[in-house]
């Protein structure tokens, strides 16, 4: 197990996962006649982000946590997406991203500290390992699910296997 | 990065985070004067499982993902509860059960085939890694965010640091 193995390629394939639940949404809407933008919007509760906010931010998460991994700065996407089309570009700049993310450096930060910014003036820090799986991990999963569930309560017919996506080296036992 | 690492502090960490989450979920009823047994039949779509299956999967996938990965036959639960304080009691069984996990045989599973129903008939395999970081991890964490966005949306007031939990060696940078 590497660091690097433990965290782009799940980012990779969580986000190439999530541009095919966007086309079921997209499919839904034109099914039944309405713009798929109205989905956008959606919120699953008034005080809850919508689910544009939702994939910006767990596109950011996969970026900022690569590259805060790699020792790099992370590139910053401004939040102005209001169409499937711009949520799309979204997460695929974030994969094109995610490619030029140096492997070995992020192996090499287990144990190297990492700054986060934590709410608008403080900053926390903690081990690279720690980083990953108790915090960008979560984080991430989090606004992914809560993405999937916006658009699964809203009606769109996906299924776990939309959120997976494609699980490398899985076959018949 | 080991194995073990990856996975069982993951879940350790999420699980008591939960149980705190039901606290605040508890003390909302409470507040509000309604019996908190209500929130356990909430979906967010009716077709989709309510609170109690959310939190008996994430409980199930933290535990047999563990015990695979150590070679060991996963005691089975049955899915019985149906008030707040079985649920507590499955969530620390689990952290029981988790404490009982063999670091080593984890940690030596990483390119060992594990095999896992898929479905009601057909099983699937793939190496230990992988089957940590594209199937056990994120099925876990999508009923874990599912069941926090049923009481989110449902009014209990939690927020992201409720859904993290004790994040390890996170100190002011």
């Amino acid at each position: 197990m590497s660091l690097y193995q433990s965290s782009v390629p799940t980012f990779e394939r969580s986000l190439a996962a999530f541009l095919g639940v966007l086309d079921k949404a997209e499919a839904h809407a034109e099914a039944r006649k309405f713009d798929a933008t109205n989905y956008l919007a959606l919120r699953l509760s008034p005080d809850m982000w919508p689910l544009t906010r939702q994939i910006q931010a767990f596109c950011d998460h996969a970026k900022n946590a690569s590259f805060r991994l790699a020792g790099a700065q992370a590139p910053v996407l401004a939040d102005q997406e209001t169409t499937f089309a711009q949520l799309r570009a979204r997460i695929q700049t974030t994969l094109d991203y995610l490619k030029t993310v140096d492997a070995e450096a992020v192996d090499a930060a287990a144990d190297r500290d990492i700054i986060i910014p934590f709410g608008p003036t403080r900053k926390m820090k903690m081990q690279g390992a720690n980083y990953l799986l108790h915090f960008a991990l979560p984080n991430f999963y989090f606004h992914l699910t809560t993405a999937y569930d916006i658009l699964r309560s809203a009606g769109v017919e996906i299924g776990k296997r939309d959120f997976l996506g494609a699980v490398p080296g899985i076959s018949p036992a």
